[in-house]
């Protein structure tokens, strides 16, 4: 937000406590990684303060703990620095005679996550609409406890020394079972490689399918940031595809593209489903150009009314002869709980055996008694029931939802078709930014997410999105009028000028 | 081992019901990736029976499953081929036009695991000395499922949506304090990223460190694989470094390593420990060529007296001022057990933001409820005890193993000198290959591991590992007897010579 040593702070709107340990966090991470060089002189306290619009105690405060650990030094009458002596051993990199591992390191400090202290915690808002966070105030817990104290008793019986790589069989026999059903992709236990939630998933298939400094790899704009990362630390070049209403615009991918991420279920973050006839093209694009298409199905359990598509994984293979061009990934973290970090692949056959072994090298295999747990969860129908159980609690929200924005944002926020998931999109038709729009309404405790974190380039959609996981149906109405009040006003000078 | 398709079978001794599934499993998984041919005609079953000593029916059974899953199809009158349209859709990839990707995908092909159908399973030998296993029957499972469930409870309350890279801080604390107490490791919680077991540690390390194409990784030869082939699959050249009775040979180190892996508490496979001044010169050559030095402390929680070295990463830390030379990775795989995968890396604090931007993008974060739970059995007490018992155990086991190679191996079976760990090693100081002999004891229900399996390439030792996380003292007498029995039988006829 403040370019005041060309980073960014992201600091909570309240609590002076929290406000002190996200500052001094940020700015200690800022130190170790080198950001804030050894020597650098600190703003002084008051002009800091100022510029962040914080109280000046807490820029003391903040500077007194970097003191008091080492990592800053005051000099008489001179202000205070980034410590020297102490950083050239702790944050220089040893190995300095090699630019290229020196470039790898980047490539990842590019990615460095904020430290925990400096993390805006979900629930932290009295109206939160963060994306990608389900409700797990109605897991069952309960059920949950027991199959996995069951499990725990049978591995303690035969407890395997390294399981499968691909994944526990009873939970690879399980998702087969539920996919085919629930999303009629087509696959057998053999076909699918239990990962680490789906990032690990896009993650293996970058390190076995990017060359680095020549793979280009087309994403969706706007579109999942954290694939994206993954794809260009693996070294690929990752290009922007514009999406219109009906998805990917398929016409616009470069022709060198092998790799193809997209969201064919529910745009991610805009909403809409891809057209029968642009996934038809993206088929088609994939056999004649030799490309892999990622099919992300994030959330797609969540369906309200509208035909169901089939999965790009089934069209490819509804052919006589399957051509592989397309790898199904999915999660549990939509319709269970992101903190289980189970995911899965289904890529084709022919990428299997490669994503296997990447699997191994990487970490061997994942917890197994989660994946014991999970396997027993879906196998007794747990999975089914909670996620229609879940399905009306989000529908429900998101009908509150499209009738406070009728009733209350008028012609100002025009939300996005979109008949899946666990957020909406809204287009924000008005003269005001939506990260302004953002910024003032997380002061009042109302956070929206505005859609500019989610472009990879050149997307410049004005707008908002609006997760249902974190806020109950009756509590919607008020949010949204609470953010037009804060449009209105924002927006009255402007009429008034 | 035979090479009638230039690929190896490796066949479970006994059962033909095992037999079959692992003859069945490897040769749908060859044809899959395509080492068998697609229109390649197989073998008579008679010509693979006997190639492979097995019984004719197995084959052919084997041959049955494949036609009826359409991995093969008979020819009436001129025997079974490998399918050919089917395999053209299924195993060959679809990106073909990328020499560059085709490359990729062969980096992993060449660490693709055996399918479990084709792994023999450890316990499956009357005696069995796999190394790497711990013995979990005596794991306090009991205590385990209270604390999991504890940390489920308290997660139903206050669900994190993603807990943080490094780890959850709780985790991080109790691992902080336990290598600071038992290793005698510099850290604080801060220091620890918490990985899916060692293996992933590695990975992550390879991923931040290595330029594919230009670092040079040295490691111990022999050493241990899984590593090896992380970083060569990062693009590193990896090259083997010779060890004596005082480690690795340091002066044998190539000056451009950048990266230097080894396990200096206990080698592996061989077990010795590497020696104070072998520890300085590791540094000092760390230190002058910029090299980072991993240090691998997989299971020096179990020692048998002997002064305790310190740790290359405190002996690193000790100086004025640090140089961050070190980086330190324990694993719970060794005195818990392998299934939990859960390791941890203490790097230095110039590596540590990419190295925590490296496991963020791999899979956000590890399992939480198994964190938490581990959490509580350390900071309890439970892991200290465990361990303390283990200890017992194992001591006793490895006095047993001495003595019987003592008293019956005499002078053909040397163990080479150790003091910690769940196995030991022994030279085979007899004109016998230890491949030979374990083929031989294998077929028996006796399974030691010839150190051939891991060699980096130049080592030449003639020998044996014995793990005893698998065998109760009680029987390693009677094992020892059948091995030496088998070895004397082989060496008559040449003796008589």
């Amino acid at each position: 937000m403040d370019p005041i040593w060309g980073f960014p702070f992201t600091l909570p709107a309240h609590g002076s406590r929290e406000l002190l340990r996200a500052l001094h966090g940020q700015l200690r991470t800022a130190i170790l990684d080198g950001r804030l060089q050894p020597g650098l002189r600190l703003p002084a306290t008051r002009e800091l303060a100022t510029a962040l619009g914080v109280s000046r105690n807490t820029v003391v405060a903040a500077y007194d703990l970097l003191l008091s650990e080492g990592y800053a030094v005051a000099r008489r009458g001179a202000g205070n620095y980034v410590a020297d002596t102490l950083i050239r051993g702790r944050a220089q990199p040893v190995i300095d005679d090699d630019s290229k591992m020196q470039h790898r390191l980047a490539v990842y400090w590019r990615h460095v996550p904020a430290p925990p202290e400096g993390q805006v915690p979900t629930g932290a808002f009295r109206y939160d609409f963060s994306v990608g966070v389900p409700d797990h105030s109605q897991f069952p817990f309960e059920v949950w406890r027991r199959l996995s104290a069951r499990a725990l008793r049978a591995l303690s019986k035969a407890m395997p020394a390294y399981g499968p790589a691909e994944g526990r069989p009873a939970l690879r026999e399980a998702i087969a079972r539920h996919v085919s059903f629930a999303r009629a992709v087509a696959c057998r236990a053999d076909d699918v490689i239990v990962t680490t939630g789906a990032q690990q998933a896009f993650d293996l298939l970058a390190r076995v399918l990017v060359t680095p400094g020549r793979t280009t790899v087309a994403v969706e704009d706007p579109g999942y940031p954290p694939v994206r990362a993954a794809f260009a630390a693996a070294g690929a070049r990752v290009v922007g595809v514009p999406v219109d209403e009906e998805g990917l615009m398929v016409d616009r991918l470069p022709a060198d593209a092998r790799v193809i991420y997209v969201t064919p279920s529910h745009q991610f973050p805009l909403g809409m489903v891809l057209s029968p006839r642009r996934r038809a093209a993206l088929l088609e694009f994939a056999r004649t150009q030799h490309a892999l298409v990622i099919e992300d199905d994030y959330d797609g359990e969540f369906r309200y009314g509208g035909r169901s598509l089939d999965a790009l994984q089934t069209l490819d293979r509804a052919g006589s002869v399957s051509t592989g061009s397309v790898c199904y990934v999915g999660t549990f973290s939509k319709c269970l709980f992101p903190a289980l970090r189970l995911g899965y692949a289904v890529p084709p056959p022919w990428l299997q055996p490669a994503l296997t072994a990447a699997k191994q090298l990487g970490d061997w295999h994942g917890d197994v008694l989660a994946q014991d747990t999970l396997a027993a969860f879906i196998t007794e129908g747990h999975l089914v029931r909670h996620v229609r159980r879940m399905r009306n609690v989000y529908a429900e929200r998101r009908q509150a939802l499209l009738d406070a924005l009728a009733r209350h944002a008028g012609d100002r926020l025009l939300p996005i078709p979109s008949n899946a998931g666990l957020h909406l999109a809204a287009r924000l038709a008005a003269p005001v930014s939506a990260q302004a729009l953002q910024a003032l309404a997380m002061a009042v405790g109302i956070r929206p997410e505005a859609l500019d974190g989610y472009a990879a380039g050149k997307s410049d959609i004005n707008g908002l999105a609006f997760g249902f996981g974190m806020i109950e149906a009756g509590r919607i109405e008020e949010a949204v009028l609470g953010l037009t009040r804060l449009l209105d006003d924002r927006l009255s000078p402007l009429t008034q000028r």
